[in-house]
Protein backbone atom coordinates (compact mmCIF):
# COMPACT_ATOMS: atom_id res chain seq x y z
CA UNK A 1 0.00 0.00 0.00
CA UNK A 2 1.22 3.41 -0.65
CA UNK A 3 0.55 6.39 2.07
CA UNK A 4 0.42 9.67 1.11
CA UNK A 5 2.33 12.12 3.49
CA UNK A 6 1.56 16.05 3.98
CA UNK A 7 3.83 17.86 5.94
CA UNK A 8 5.21 21.85 5.73
CA UNK A 9 9.16 21.68 6.01
CA UNK A 10 10.51 22.43 9.75
CA UNK A 11 7.39 21.10 11.53
CA UNK A 12 6.41 18.49 13.87
CA UNK A 13 5.72 16.52 10.69
CA UNK A 14 9.24 15.14 10.89
CA UNK A 15 8.27 12.93 13.44
CA UNK A 16 6.22 10.96 11.31
CA UNK A 17 8.16 10.94 8.37
CA UNK A 18 11.30 9.87 10.39
CA UNK A 19 8.89 6.58 11.07
CA UNK A 20 7.86 6.65 7.80
CA UNK A 21 11.49 5.82 6.68
CA UNK A 22 12.41 3.59 9.99
CA UNK A 23 9.44 1.11 9.10
CA UNK A 24 10.06 1.33 5.03
CA UNK A 25 7.05 2.63 4.42
CA UNK A 26 6.39 3.24 0.82
CA UNK A 27 4.54 6.82 0.78
CA UNK A 28 4.43 9.82 -1.61
CA UNK A 29 5.28 13.30 0.33
CA UNK A 30 2.94 16.37 -0.48
CA UNK A 31 4.80 19.38 0.81
CA UNK A 32 2.21 22.33 1.31
CA UNK A 33 3.17 25.64 1.29
CA UNK A 34 2.57 26.97 5.08
CA UNK A 35 4.21 30.75 4.87
CA UNK A 36 1.32 30.63 1.57
CA UNK A 37 -1.25 29.07 3.83
CA UNK A 38 -1.84 26.10 2.09
CA UNK A 39 -2.74 24.11 5.11
CA UNK A 40 -6.18 26.89 5.36
CA UNK A 41 -7.39 25.97 1.21
CA UNK A 42 -10.55 24.32 0.39
CA UNK A 43 -8.36 21.21 -0.77
CA UNK A 44 -6.24 20.53 1.80
CA UNK A 45 -9.18 21.32 4.73
CA UNK A 46 -11.00 18.07 2.92
CA UNK A 47 -8.26 16.13 3.71
CA UNK A 48 -7.55 17.67 7.22
CA UNK A 49 -10.20 19.82 8.13
CA UNK A 50 -7.99 21.36 11.26
CA UNK A 51 -6.30 22.98 8.72
CA UNK A 52 -2.68 21.48 10.58
CA UNK A 53 -0.20 18.85 9.62
CA UNK A 54 0.69 16.17 9.65
CA UNK A 55 -2.04 14.54 7.43
CA UNK A 56 -1.16 10.51 6.72
CA UNK A 57 -3.89 9.30 3.96
CA UNK A 58 -3.88 5.79 4.43
CA UNK A 59 -6.09 3.05 2.25
CA UNK A 60 -8.78 3.44 5.35
CA UNK A 61 -8.88 7.11 5.88
CA UNK A 62 -6.98 10.08 6.76
CA UNK A 63 -5.03 10.30 10.33
CA UNK A 64 -4.09 13.32 12.07
CA UNK A 65 -2.26 14.27 15.46
CA UNK A 66 1.09 13.28 15.61
CA UNK A 67 0.65 10.11 18.35
CA UNK A 68 -1.88 9.09 16.79
CA UNK A 69 0.12 8.59 13.57
CA UNK A 70 2.95 7.52 15.37
CA UNK A 71 1.05 4.75 16.73
CA UNK A 72 -0.39 3.98 13.69
CA UNK A 73 2.80 3.48 11.65
CA UNK A 74 4.53 1.17 14.75
CA UNK A 75 1.09 -1.12 14.73
CA UNK A 76 0.76 -0.96 10.69
CA UNK A 77 4.37 -2.02 10.41
CA UNK A 78 5.17 -4.27 13.21
CA UNK A 79 8.51 -5.85 11.68
CA UNK A 80 10.10 -2.57 12.48
CA UNK A 81 9.25 -3.09 16.39
CA UNK A 82 9.04 1.01 16.80
CA UNK A 83 6.99 -0.27 19.55
CA UNK A 84 5.73 -3.34 21.72
CA UNK A 85 2.65 -5.42 20.64
CA UNK A 86 2.26 -7.50 23.52
CA UNK A 87 2.70 -4.98 26.59
CA UNK A 88 -0.41 -2.74 27.31
CA UNK A 89 2.42 -0.59 29.86
CA UNK A 90 5.16 -0.35 27.92
CA UNK A 91 2.62 0.81 25.10
CA UNK A 92 1.44 3.58 27.02
CA UNK A 93 4.47 4.15 28.88
CA UNK A 94 5.21 5.33 24.75
CA UNK A 95 1.62 6.98 24.38
CA UNK A 96 2.51 8.88 27.75
CA UNK A 97 5.86 10.50 25.95
CA UNK A 98 4.09 11.51 22.90
CA UNK A 99 1.23 13.28 24.80
CA UNK A 100 3.77 14.97 26.75
CA UNK A 101 5.28 16.23 23.60
CA UNK A 102 2.27 17.15 21.97
CA UNK A 103 0.62 18.62 24.52
CA UNK A 104 3.17 20.53 26.26
CA UNK A 105 6.13 20.43 24.74
CA UNK A 106 4.70 21.39 20.98
CA UNK A 107 2.38 23.70 23.14
CA UNK A 108 4.66 25.52 24.71
CA UNK A 109 6.81 25.86 21.48
CA UNK A 110 3.56 27.36 19.89
CA UNK A 111 3.10 30.06 22.02
CA UNK A 112 6.16 32.12 20.09
CA UNK A 113 4.67 32.36 16.62
CA UNK A 114 1.09 31.33 17.20
CA UNK A 115 -0.15 33.40 20.06
CA UNK A 116 -3.52 34.48 18.35
CA UNK A 117 -4.86 31.31 19.00
CA UNK A 118 -5.09 31.73 22.22
CA UNK A 119 -5.42 35.52 22.62
CA UNK A 120 -5.90 38.43 21.21
CA UNK A 121 -4.03 41.95 21.41
CA UNK A 122 -0.75 42.01 20.27
CA UNK A 123 0.92 43.19 24.01
CA UNK A 124 -0.20 38.94 24.82
CA UNK A 125 1.81 37.89 21.70
CA UNK A 126 5.13 39.44 22.61
CA UNK A 127 4.30 38.35 26.53
CA UNK A 128 3.94 34.68 25.02
CA UNK A 129 6.79 34.85 23.24
CA UNK A 130 8.89 36.15 26.04
CA UNK A 131 8.24 33.61 28.06
CA UNK A 132 8.97 30.51 25.35
CA UNK A 133 13.09 30.02 26.24
CA UNK A 134 11.66 29.34 30.19
CA UNK A 135 8.65 26.90 29.27
CA UNK A 136 11.08 24.73 26.23
CA UNK A 137 13.87 24.60 28.98
CA UNK A 138 11.65 23.87 31.48
CA UNK A 139 10.07 21.37 29.79
CA UNK A 140 12.86 19.63 28.63
CA UNK A 141 14.67 19.72 32.25
CA UNK A 142 11.96 17.36 32.76
CA UNK A 143 12.30 15.26 30.09
CA UNK A 144 16.30 15.17 31.26
CA UNK A 145 15.66 14.39 34.41
CA UNK A 146 12.48 12.16 34.48
CA UNK A 147 11.53 10.55 31.07
CA UNK A 148 14.41 10.14 28.89
CA UNK A 149 16.06 6.62 30.43
CA UNK A 150 18.42 6.67 27.41
CA UNK A 151 20.52 5.71 25.04
CA UNK A 152 16.59 6.02 23.38
CA UNK A 153 13.84 7.58 24.97
CA UNK A 154 12.44 4.72 26.32
CA UNK A 155 15.73 2.55 27.34
CA UNK A 156 17.45 0.07 25.22
CA UNK A 157 14.68 0.02 22.44
CA UNK A 158 14.14 2.09 19.99
CA UNK A 159 10.75 3.43 19.30
CA UNK A 160 8.24 6.06 17.30
CA UNK A 161 9.11 8.29 20.79
CA UNK A 162 11.91 8.54 19.38
CA UNK A 163 11.29 10.84 16.09
CA UNK A 164 9.24 13.03 18.28
CA UNK A 165 11.34 13.79 20.96
CA UNK A 166 14.29 14.73 18.13
CA UNK A 167 11.64 17.17 17.05
CA UNK A 168 11.02 18.85 19.41
CA UNK A 169 14.38 19.14 20.83
CA UNK A 170 15.47 20.65 16.90
CA UNK A 171 13.12 23.61 17.87
CA UNK A 172 15.34 23.97 20.68
CA UNK A 173 18.18 26.41 19.32
CA UNK A 174 15.26 28.27 17.32
CA UNK A 175 13.36 28.77 20.85
CA UNK A 176 16.51 30.25 22.32
CA UNK A 177 17.38 27.12 24.58
CA UNK A 178 21.09 25.90 24.53
CA UNK A 179 20.61 21.78 23.94
CA UNK A 180 24.30 21.95 25.92
CA UNK A 181 21.82 21.85 29.35
CA UNK A 182 20.42 18.77 28.70
CA UNK A 183 23.14 16.33 28.40
CA UNK A 184 21.22 13.23 27.54
CA UNK A 185 19.01 15.14 25.09
CA UNK A 186 22.09 16.31 23.07
CA UNK A 187 23.70 12.19 22.97
CA UNK A 188 19.90 11.57 21.83
CA UNK A 189 20.41 14.13 19.16
CA UNK A 190 23.72 12.99 18.18
CA UNK A 191 22.54 9.15 17.51
CA UNK A 192 19.25 10.25 15.69
CA UNK A 193 21.73 12.07 13.25
CA UNK A 194 23.39 8.76 13.02
CA UNK A 195 20.32 6.70 11.62
CA UNK A 196 20.13 6.54 7.79
CA UNK A 197 15.99 6.54 8.51
CA UNK A 198 16.34 10.07 9.79
CA UNK A 199 19.17 11.50 7.61
CA UNK A 200 16.21 10.65 4.77
CA UNK A 201 13.33 11.88 6.21
CA UNK A 202 15.50 15.25 6.75
CA UNK A 203 16.52 15.41 3.09
CA UNK A 204 12.86 15.02 2.28
CA UNK A 205 11.66 17.67 4.49
CA UNK A 206 14.26 20.07 3.07
CA UNK A 207 13.40 18.82 -0.84
CA UNK B 1 -4.49 -6.58 40.20
CA UNK B 2 -5.24 -3.14 42.06
CA UNK B 3 -4.87 0.15 40.51
CA UNK B 4 -4.20 3.19 42.62
CA UNK B 5 -5.33 6.85 40.39
CA UNK B 6 -4.16 9.78 41.64
CA UNK B 7 -7.52 12.50 40.54
CA UNK B 8 -8.50 16.03 41.31
CA UNK B 9 -12.60 16.40 41.29
CA UNK B 10 -14.03 18.32 38.41
CA UNK B 11 -10.96 17.92 36.35
CA UNK B 12 -9.74 16.01 32.97
CA UNK B 13 -8.96 13.24 35.35
CA UNK B 14 -12.89 12.08 35.37
CA UNK B 15 -12.72 10.85 31.56
CA UNK B 16 -10.09 8.17 33.28
CA UNK B 17 -11.90 7.41 36.25
CA UNK B 18 -15.20 7.14 33.97
CA UNK B 19 -12.76 4.59 32.08
CA UNK B 20 -11.87 2.53 34.55
CA UNK B 21 -15.03 1.58 35.85
CA UNK B 22 -16.52 0.43 32.40
CA UNK B 23 -13.63 -1.63 32.50
CA UNK B 24 -14.55 -2.98 35.94
CA UNK B 25 -10.81 -2.46 37.19
CA UNK B 26 -10.22 -2.81 40.68
CA UNK B 27 -8.68 0.78 41.66
CA UNK B 28 -8.38 2.96 44.84
CA UNK B 29 -9.04 6.38 44.30
CA UNK B 30 -6.90 8.79 45.58
CA UNK B 31 -8.05 12.49 46.10
CA UNK B 32 -5.75 15.21 45.49
CA UNK B 33 -6.53 18.61 47.46
CA UNK B 34 -5.63 20.79 44.13
CA UNK B 35 -7.14 24.48 45.26
CA UNK B 36 -4.29 23.53 48.29
CA UNK B 37 -1.49 22.82 45.90
CA UNK B 38 -1.28 19.40 47.10
CA UNK B 39 -0.34 18.12 43.19
CA UNK B 40 3.03 19.99 44.09
CA UNK B 41 3.88 18.00 47.11
CA UNK B 42 7.10 16.53 47.08
CA UNK B 43 5.03 13.36 48.21
CA UNK B 44 2.64 13.67 45.11
CA UNK B 45 5.64 15.01 42.19
CA UNK B 46 7.16 11.29 43.48
CA UNK B 47 4.39 10.04 41.81
CA UNK B 48 4.17 12.20 38.80
CA UNK B 49 7.02 15.38 38.90
CA UNK B 50 4.77 17.01 36.42
CA UNK B 51 3.01 17.71 38.91
CA UNK B 52 -0.86 17.10 37.23
CA UNK B 53 -3.78 14.68 37.58
CA UNK B 54 -4.79 12.23 36.49
CA UNK B 55 -1.81 9.26 37.32
CA UNK B 56 -2.21 5.89 37.40
CA UNK B 57 0.08 3.82 39.33
CA UNK B 58 -0.07 0.08 38.09
CA UNK B 59 1.81 -3.24 39.35
CA UNK B 60 4.51 -2.14 36.06
CA UNK B 61 4.66 1.62 37.53
CA UNK B 62 2.78 5.10 37.02
CA UNK B 63 1.09 6.23 34.22
CA UNK B 64 0.46 9.68 33.27
CA UNK B 65 -1.72 11.75 30.60
CA UNK B 66 -4.91 10.89 29.55
CA UNK B 67 -4.20 9.72 26.07
CA UNK B 68 -2.24 7.07 27.22
CA UNK B 69 -4.13 5.91 30.63
CA UNK B 70 -7.23 5.40 28.51
CA UNK B 71 -4.74 3.57 25.86
CA UNK B 72 -3.83 1.58 28.84
CA UNK B 73 -7.04 0.52 30.27
CA UNK B 74 -8.49 -0.54 26.73
CA UNK B 75 -5.20 -2.49 26.43
CA UNK B 76 -5.36 -4.45 29.89
CA UNK B 77 -8.97 -4.61 29.79
CA UNK B 78 -9.39 -6.14 26.60
CA UNK B 79 -13.18 -7.73 27.42
CA UNK B 80 -14.29 -4.31 28.24
CA UNK B 81 -13.33 -3.74 24.30
CA UNK B 82 -13.36 0.25 24.70
CA UNK B 83 -10.89 -0.30 21.79
CA UNK B 84 -10.33 -2.84 19.07
CA UNK B 85 -7.53 -4.68 19.29
CA UNK B 86 -6.96 -6.16 15.67
CA UNK B 87 -6.86 -2.88 13.58
CA UNK B 88 -4.34 -0.26 13.10
CA UNK B 89 -6.44 2.22 11.84
CA UNK B 90 -9.45 2.25 13.63
CA UNK B 91 -6.79 2.36 16.80
CA UNK B 92 -4.87 5.34 15.73
CA UNK B 93 -8.46 7.09 15.01
CA UNK B 94 -9.23 6.43 18.67
CA UNK B 95 -6.34 7.91 19.25
CA UNK B 96 -6.24 11.08 17.34
CA UNK B 97 -9.85 11.82 18.81
CA UNK B 98 -8.01 11.70 22.28
CA UNK B 99 -4.75 13.66 21.23
CA UNK B 100 -6.86 16.35 19.62
CA UNK B 101 -9.15 16.58 23.00
CA UNK B 102 -5.72 16.32 24.71
CA UNK B 103 -3.69 19.13 22.97
CA UNK B 104 -6.14 21.36 21.41
CA UNK B 105 -9.71 21.21 23.66
CA UNK B 106 -7.89 20.80 26.79
CA UNK B 107 -5.58 23.20 26.09
CA UNK B 108 -7.85 25.91 25.07
CA UNK B 109 -9.49 25.31 28.52
CA UNK B 110 -6.27 26.03 30.54
CA UNK B 111 -6.04 29.54 29.10
CA UNK B 112 -8.85 30.17 31.49
CA UNK B 113 -7.34 29.68 34.94
CA UNK B 114 -3.64 28.35 33.59
CA UNK B 115 -2.61 31.52 31.54
CA UNK B 116 0.68 31.77 33.95
CA UNK B 117 2.04 28.63 31.83
CA UNK B 118 2.50 30.60 29.08
CA UNK B 119 2.48 34.23 29.95
CA UNK B 120 3.84 36.69 32.80
CA UNK B 121 1.41 39.68 32.82
CA UNK B 122 -1.93 40.12 33.93
CA UNK B 123 -3.23 41.74 31.15
CA UNK B 124 -2.71 38.73 29.20
CA UNK B 125 -4.04 36.40 31.53
CA UNK B 126 -7.20 38.69 31.23
CA UNK B 127 -6.26 38.67 26.84
CA UNK B 128 -6.63 34.58 27.42
CA UNK B 129 -9.55 33.83 29.78
CA UNK B 130 -11.26 36.90 27.33
CA UNK B 131 -11.01 34.28 24.07
CA UNK B 132 -12.05 31.10 26.01
CA UNK B 133 -15.44 30.91 24.83
CA UNK B 134 -14.62 31.01 21.07
CA UNK B 135 -11.45 28.82 20.93
CA UNK B 136 -13.73 26.63 23.31
CA UNK B 137 -16.38 26.64 20.87
CA UNK B 138 -14.64 26.53 17.32
CA UNK B 139 -13.55 23.33 18.69
CA UNK B 140 -16.60 22.04 19.52
CA UNK B 141 -17.36 23.08 15.85
CA UNK B 142 -15.22 20.96 14.61
CA UNK B 143 -15.87 17.88 16.66
CA UNK B 144 -19.66 18.05 16.01
CA UNK B 145 -18.98 18.48 12.14
CA UNK B 146 -16.23 16.35 11.92
CA UNK B 147 -15.46 14.06 14.23
CA UNK B 148 -18.28 12.94 15.93
CA UNK B 149 -19.44 10.19 14.51
CA UNK B 150 -22.94 9.47 16.63
CA UNK B 151 -24.45 8.02 18.56
CA UNK B 152 -20.85 7.25 19.94
CA UNK B 153 -17.78 9.69 18.98
CA UNK B 154 -16.41 6.84 17.07
CA UNK B 155 -20.06 5.37 15.67
CA UNK B 156 -21.52 2.36 17.29
CA UNK B 157 -18.94 1.18 19.55
CA UNK B 158 -18.40 2.76 22.62
CA UNK B 159 -14.26 3.50 23.11
CA UNK B 160 -12.09 5.03 25.29
CA UNK B 161 -13.08 8.45 23.13
CA UNK B 162 -16.30 8.49 24.38
CA UNK B 163 -15.23 9.41 27.87
CA UNK B 164 -12.60 11.99 27.30
CA UNK B 165 -15.52 13.72 24.87
CA UNK B 166 -17.76 13.86 27.87
CA UNK B 167 -15.16 15.26 29.95
CA UNK B 168 -13.90 18.07 28.12
CA UNK B 169 -18.02 18.79 26.93
CA UNK B 170 -19.13 19.06 30.75
CA UNK B 171 -16.51 22.13 30.44
CA UNK B 172 -18.28 24.23 27.95
CA UNK B 173 -21.33 25.48 29.90
CA UNK B 174 -18.23 26.85 32.67
CA UNK B 175 -16.06 28.28 29.51
CA UNK B 176 -19.66 30.29 28.13
CA UNK B 177 -20.59 28.30 25.62
CA UNK B 178 -23.90 26.91 25.51
CA UNK B 179 -23.81 23.24 24.53
CA UNK B 180 -27.20 23.38 22.64
CA UNK B 181 -25.34 25.02 19.98
CA UNK B 182 -24.22 21.61 19.26
CA UNK B 183 -26.88 19.19 19.05
CA UNK B 184 -24.98 15.92 18.18
CA UNK B 185 -22.89 17.06 21.36
CA UNK B 186 -25.60 17.81 23.71
CA UNK B 187 -27.07 14.32 22.60
CA UNK B 188 -23.63 12.03 23.24
CA UNK B 189 -24.04 14.00 26.48
CA UNK B 190 -26.94 12.34 27.68
CA UNK B 191 -26.15 8.77 26.47
CA UNK B 192 -22.99 9.27 28.46
CA UNK B 193 -25.06 10.25 31.83
CA UNK B 194 -27.27 7.34 31.18
CA UNK B 195 -24.24 4.86 31.90
CA UNK B 196 -24.12 3.07 35.76
CA UNK B 197 -20.50 3.29 34.79
CA UNK B 198 -20.11 7.10 34.68
CA UNK B 199 -22.81 8.18 37.04
CA UNK B 200 -20.22 6.09 39.27
CA UNK B 201 -17.77 7.95 38.04
CA UNK B 202 -18.66 11.26 38.76
CA UNK B 203 -20.47 9.91 42.25
CA UNK B 204 -16.51 9.15 43.26
CA UNK B 205 -15.09 12.48 41.54
CA UNK B 206 -17.69 14.30 44.06
CA UNK B 207 -17.26 11.90 47.10
N1 LIG C 1 -1.69 18.23 17.72
C1 LIG C 1 -1.23 18.31 16.34
C2 LIG C 1 -0.68 19.69 16.06
C3 LIG C 1 -0.37 19.91 14.60
C4 LIG C 1 0.15 21.33 14.36
O1 LIG C 1 -0.16 22.27 15.12
N2 LIG C 1 0.96 21.49 13.29
C5 LIG C 1 1.50 22.79 12.94
C6 LIG C 1 2.93 22.65 12.41
S1 LIG C 1 4.10 22.14 13.68
C7 LIG C 1 0.67 23.42 11.85
O2 LIG C 1 0.17 22.73 10.96
N3 LIG C 1 0.50 24.76 11.89
C8 LIG C 1 -0.12 25.47 10.81
C9 LIG C 1 -1.01 26.57 11.27
O3 LIG C 1 -1.20 26.75 12.48
O4 LIG C 1 -1.55 27.25 10.38
C10 LIG C 1 -0.17 17.24 16.08
O5 LIG C 1 0.53 16.89 17.04
O6 LIG C 1 -0.06 16.73 14.96
N1 LIG D 1 -1.77 16.40 29.28
C1 LIG D 1 -2.23 16.06 30.62
C2 LIG D 1 -2.71 17.31 31.30
C3 LIG D 1 -3.01 17.08 32.75
C4 LIG D 1 -3.47 18.38 33.42
O1 LIG D 1 -3.10 19.48 33.00
N2 LIG D 1 -4.27 18.24 34.50
C5 LIG D 1 -4.76 19.40 35.24
C6 LIG D 1 -6.19 19.16 35.71
S1 LIG D 1 -7.37 19.13 34.37
C7 LIG D 1 -3.90 19.61 36.48
O2 LIG D 1 -3.46 18.67 37.11
N3 LIG D 1 -3.68 20.88 36.87
C8 LIG D 1 -3.04 21.20 38.10
C9 LIG D 1 -2.08 22.34 38.00
O3 LIG D 1 -1.87 22.88 36.91
O4 LIG D 1 -1.53 22.68 39.06
C10 LIG D 1 -3.34 15.02 30.52
O5 LIG D 1 -4.05 15.00 29.52
O6 LIG D 1 -3.49 14.19 31.43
Amino acid sequence: MTLKFFFGPKTCALASRIALEEAGAAYEAVRLDMAGGQQRTADYLAVNPKGRVPALATPQGVLTETPAILAYIAQAYPQAKLAPSDDAFAFAQIQAFNSYLCSTVHINHAHKMRGYRWASEETSYADMKRKVPETMAESFALIEREMLVGPWAMGESYTIADPYLYTMARWLEGDGVDVARFPKVADHMRRMQERPAVQRAIAGDAA
